[in-house]
């Protein structure tokens, strides 16, 4: 007996009424997956990848379309912040014609789920010829950047059904992460304290973020309104921005809202002039060091008639009570767990929002799951 | 007798309607002149600049805001693909932030027009603590940035009254054409005859533009359609990714029309699905070496409904003949100056969107005109 095509879907999404949704709700599972590929568990330590000599390095490229190349950008926050590593990020399509200049130990990685990205995958080529150390992050191991790099690292995400990334994207984060202590380790940046404290940091991820998707009830709520507006600008700083980056792209792909991500540094510089009373902002702004500037940031939108959503914590939220329309609250978070585990706040907010319009969320218009053709 | 301000203005602007109109107009010569500053006439080679020696850089960072920022995207391309000389860009207000890494003989470059912008001010700051070489690429002479940084590259745009920028950056490029032209002779890159060509191609830029000026009527004529989009993407390949991402930004900042710059390769990765009847797309097509797979993005949106207006010049306009709604003829373009003379089209685009829109052209709301605080 051969099931028919939608009742095998129904019963792979299990509980969940769409492949995304079940994929957000797997992350704390695959997170966790992914992290112990890299860490030792008994020494707390992230195990040596042959090949890898991060203390050899001049300065790595990181390589990527769309949200993979978000999580690149968050990287290169991490590795040049805590492992003093130098990083450039591009994007594949511009990498790969613009006649890049290397350095002698250049190394690059290269970030696709599937490992058949075709920009990507010519890129990693065009490094290959060139010399450099390549290093692929792909979901997929038995893809073409996974047979062509030098280096394979892994993300252990399971097959990814909905067409907009979600725990392929924080799995690429939690190798990334689990890549910046090692380089911090191989660089002499981080004492054996130090990396512990990374460590123990990354590995509470899969607990916060099974914390952090109970915010989903609270953005149902608030679904229904946001699928109202015409624009929305998404704001972060530091790696919020890139995650700001990369909850506008999730908004565009599936709820087909014109969403923009600003670093909110930006605003004054151009994007403040957009803001009139229809306009939403959502502002990634957890209370962290740069808290009172991304607060500036919400009472300048506010003060000229936006909608401000802040996706916050505890601390944030009382520091911005009465300055906003709504507040997700997230668990208190630090390190490199904090764009991670704040990841499920914008996708789930994308999920909703799409819900309520109504869209195919799994199979969103004009969209391919890979992109294996220029 | 002192003229009331009303009436001054007035005279200021000439038969211009706005500063920004007529800042736009200047744009051949003021490029011209600051050209001049950087090329000697009779070697046809461009000067050393006291302090400055690329053939001892290991890396060059680029800073900005806004505009100046895109400037800097711009001119990384140039800065790799002709100097050999690796470039990273950054936000002013995220390299402040964010612990940057740096390599042995780095050296940093800071583009402001005002040069009081306060974020690009302290990441100079920043920099110089670090022991990195300043220079600062500035269009007041007098500024806290030429003050305090090793090296002061002028650009010679003379008062920019209009918010929206528009010969500040024309000549931020212009100069940073010739310092590229500079590091590549510096590099070794360059032969004599490769940097007269250089040289040429960036002396022909004022007559160019003045050409290119000519475009005003057909975009006046389209400015009042483009005028009711709701949404606009603005798309571009190579150079033309960043000129897309400042054609946005004018757009934005004028006419308050929510415009968003992509790199056309990354189409296909999340914004392809916004793409609707009412969606006006923009791309920047010259007819150059990346022609074709712009062209494929003309056509992927045309087919989903999109209105495409094409940037583009007499052969690209051939071929596209069909495939969009409006084309903009500028003159074939080469080079350096491409993205340069290209400039004007996507200002007068943004000008006369505005215009129509009866928007405060050169008092946008919400910007001033330097950003002095955080």
């Amino acid at each position: 007996l051969v099931p028919a095509p939608a009742s095998m879907a129904m019963a792979e999404k299990g509980n969940h009424r769409h492949f995304m949704q079940k994929e957000i709700y797997e992350q704390p599972e695959v997170v966790g997956r992914t992290l112990s590929a890299y860490v030792n568990a008994v020494s707390g330590r992230v195990r040596p990848r042959e090949g890898v000599d991060f203390s050899k390095m001049t300065r790595l490229h990181i390589i990527g379309c769309g949200t993979a190349s978000y999580a690149g950008q968050i990287a290169e926050y991490w590795f040049e912040g805590i492992a003093g590593l130098p990083v450039k990020v591009d994007i594949a399509s511009e990498f790969r014609y613009r006649n890049p200049a290397f350095l002698e130990g250049d190394a690059a990685l290269f970030i696709s789920q599937s490992g058949e990205t075709a920009d990507t995958l010519e890129a990693l080529r065009l490094c290959k010829a060139a010399g450099i150390v390549t290093i692929a992050l792909v979901n997929s191991p038995h893809s073409s950047m996974a047979r062509e790099a030098d280096i394979v690292a892994p993300t252990l995400a399971g097959p990814e059904i909905g067409v907009a990334s979600t725990k392929a994207f924080t799995c690429q984060l939690s190798a990334l992460a689990a890549l910046v202590v090692l380089a911090g380790a191989q660089r002499g940046r981080l004492s054996a304290e130090e990396q512990a404290g990374h460590i123990a940091n990354l590995m509470a991820v899969p607990s916060l973020m099974a914390a952090a998707l109970k915010v989903e009830q609270a953005i149902d709520r608030l679904a229904s309104e946001l699928a109202q507006a015409s624009i929305v600008l998404y704001l972060g700083r530091n790696e919020f921005f890139p995650l700001a980056l990369e909850g506008a792209l999730k908004l565009k792909e599936i709820s087909y809202i014109h969403a923009e991500g600003y670093a909110a540094g930006e605003l004054k510089h151009g994007p403040i002039a957009l803001i009139e009373d229809d306009v939403a902002v959502i502002v990634i702004a957890p209370h962290d060091a740069l808290f009172a500037k991304t607060r500036s940031s919400i009472q300048e939108v506010r003060a000229r008639g936006a909608r401000v959503i802040a996706i916050t914590d505890r601390p944030g939220a009382d520091e911005l009570d009465g300055e906003t329309s709504a507040q997700l609250l997230l668990p208190r978070l630090t390190g490199m767990a904090a764009p991670i585990v704040s990841a499920v706040a914008v996708q789930l907010l994308a999920y909703y929002v799409a819900v309520h319009k109504g869209t195919d969320v799994d199979q969103p218009r004009n969209l391919a799951k890979s992109v294996t053709v220029e």
